[in-house]
């Protein structure tokens, strides 16, 4: 195993079935590229021109409440829209489908400067609720079968807002990574008659090289088979298929382990750590899907400071996802890292 | 087809096998996010820092020799390295193995303030003979299965250096990407005997609205599927297996085609247009490529402006590839563009 942590080396991830190149030497070359600017937190809780802080007017006209708890509300601009006719085009080598869904905004608290990591327990346990809810609204309607929840953060990841928020894109077809996990999940449920992220979690728990944060019910680690410089997971020790069948102990553990872990991602470069992070959970489409595992992946930019980050470009588009760092190195810097947030001890 | 163009649809990508998902309303959101420096032509010809001008020392000690044609050279920071040993681990659930292959850099031109779309069509002609003559030199070793030609531009496409430069990481294992449209045009090789792409060029040249540029041997278009904003693909209407079998007329007719290509790309927003390129051809394992097509794409990060690009984050990570015009809209945006660069009028 040794070589392969050394030297340039393929992994493979069980969940999508695709292959990723790992090149362990490469942060060794100086970097002459781009800068990005270090994020900050907000210094202000509430901020005039901001379309989610409550009271406030958004683009559309509407005047959001003065909510007091996480609050959602269907996109102003939304991607996917309702009551899109159903059609389709193929000739064979041209060929679409209509799309149908609905797109939300998920504030997660009134107060503009906050973020995941500075906020209580008690709070993101608030958030998982709403998703919770959402989930259940969304998912039973027969024109969605799949609600993808998922969190844009820092400028850097596109998010146009601090605001601490989220969004929720819910459709009626499957999306491509969801096919895939589905896919792989079913082979392996069909094979052993249990669920594959469970067996890997079992492993990886013995190994414990990976592994970040732990609490009843909850893990999170570093993926063996990790893109993203920082990538990491969180994984229900129980085999729970969709979020709504958390149980109100399930969801406490798991907004102790997403504080945690995102107070650990800010302590690395002593930034606001900016990343995207979505639930991958079962579809809504009324099938059986006993294969499915739920898990929260955080994909997180940063490589080398809070200004420099990896760029997923010409190889990484055209060929095969290629990362600078072992899924070990990173999961050791993220494990030393403080449980208390560094802003804390300023 | 009306309604696919106005209303949220999806497409499906006959090279991948895979949907996109399409959203030609949502640019009439407000962009309050992130704006990235508009990139700007260097000034100097000649730049004694950087570390692709001929003759300077580059960070591994080596000296670049007075070269005054593309000139290229093994990468001082390779992500691929030869002489790997070869090994492999698997568990079932972690799996991996050894990795080996050769990073080049291509130097497109001695003069550091050069871009494609301002070389002279006999210059960018070399540069593609280069290619020809690295593709060949790589991937007759046994050890190289497949050879990636790609151009990273520009800083937000993670460009360290404004040097005009390429790369080519050629290693042992075919990339997810090469696996996918080997498999495709595979498929509708066997089932009809000719060729998926060259099928799809004969559509679009009946359709036209797609088609951006045309010569003898080439054709520039917005693929049906594109997912970047400006995305586009030069195709040669011979089915080209791999770069190498291009003949002399034929490599001028591709330079000449870039040429204008990216001059088109660099008058939309009257900047030095960013973008990752790169060449899809077959395998070079020793197998039978007929099913093949060579394809040169491009995919340029901006949106709305030289400084707002599209992300590619959350729901386009964790779901679905998605755009927020249509393939057509582009076109005509790209198509109506003048051949001659704006920097010529100023
Ligand atoms: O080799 P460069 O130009 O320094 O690096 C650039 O291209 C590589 C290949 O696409 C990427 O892996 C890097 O993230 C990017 O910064
Ligand atoms: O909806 P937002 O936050 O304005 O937009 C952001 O997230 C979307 C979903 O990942 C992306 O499509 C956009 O490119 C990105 O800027």
């Amino acid at each position: 195993m040794q070589d392969f942590n050394d030297n340039p080396h393929r992994r493979f991830n069980i969940l999508t079935g695709e292959w990723i190149l790992v090149s362990p030497h490469r942060t060794k070359r100086p970097w002459q590229g781009k800068n990005e600017e270090p994020a900050k937190f907000s210094q202000v809780s509430y901020d005039e021109n901001c379309y989610l802080c409550p009271g406030n007017t958004r683009a559309s006209g509407d005047v959001n409440p003065e909510y007091t708890a996480p609050f959602s509300f269907t996109n102003d601009f939304a991607a996917l829209l309702q009551d899109v006719p159903e059609e389709q085009f193929d000739d064979g080598l041209l060929k679409a489908e209509s799309e149908s869904g609905i797109c939300k905004v998920v504030c997660f608290s009134p107060n503009h400067a906050l973020t995941l990591p500075i906020m209580k327990v008690e709070e993101i346990a608030q958030v998982i609720a709403l998703w919770q809810e959402e989930f259940i609204g969304l998912g039973k309607r027969s024109d969605i079968n799949y609600v993808q929840i998922f969190e844009n953060k820092g400028a850097v990841m596109g998010c146009s807002n601090p605001h601490p928020h989220g969004q929720i894109w819910a459709q009626r077809s499957i999306p491509e990574e969801i096919i895939k996990k589905t896919q792989q999940q079913e082979h392996y449920w069909k094979d052993h008659k249990k669920s594959l992220l469970g067996a890997y979690l079992e492993q990886e728990l013995e190994l414990k090289e990976r592994i970040l944060v732990e609490n009843e019910h909850f893990v999170a680690l570093v993926p063996y088979w990790a893109i993203w410089p920082y990538e990491t997971m969180i994984i229900p020790r129980r085999k729970v298929e969709t979020i709504d069948q958390l149980t109100d102990e399930e969801v406490r553990d798991f907004a102790d382990i997403i504080k945690i872990l995102t107070i650990k991602y800010d302590n690395i470069f002593k930034t606001s750590f900016p990343y995207s992070a979505g639930i991958h959970q079962a579809p809504t489409d009324g099938l059986n899907h006993e294969e499915w595992h739920m898990h929260m992946s955080f994909y997180p930019p940063l490589l080398r400071s809070s200004t420099v980050k990896k760029f997923m470009v010409g190889y990484e588009l055209f060929a095969n996802p290629q990362r600078d760092i072992t899924a070990e190195q990173a999961a050791l810097t993220i494990r030393s890292q403080s449980n208390e947030h560094y802003t804390n001890s300023i």
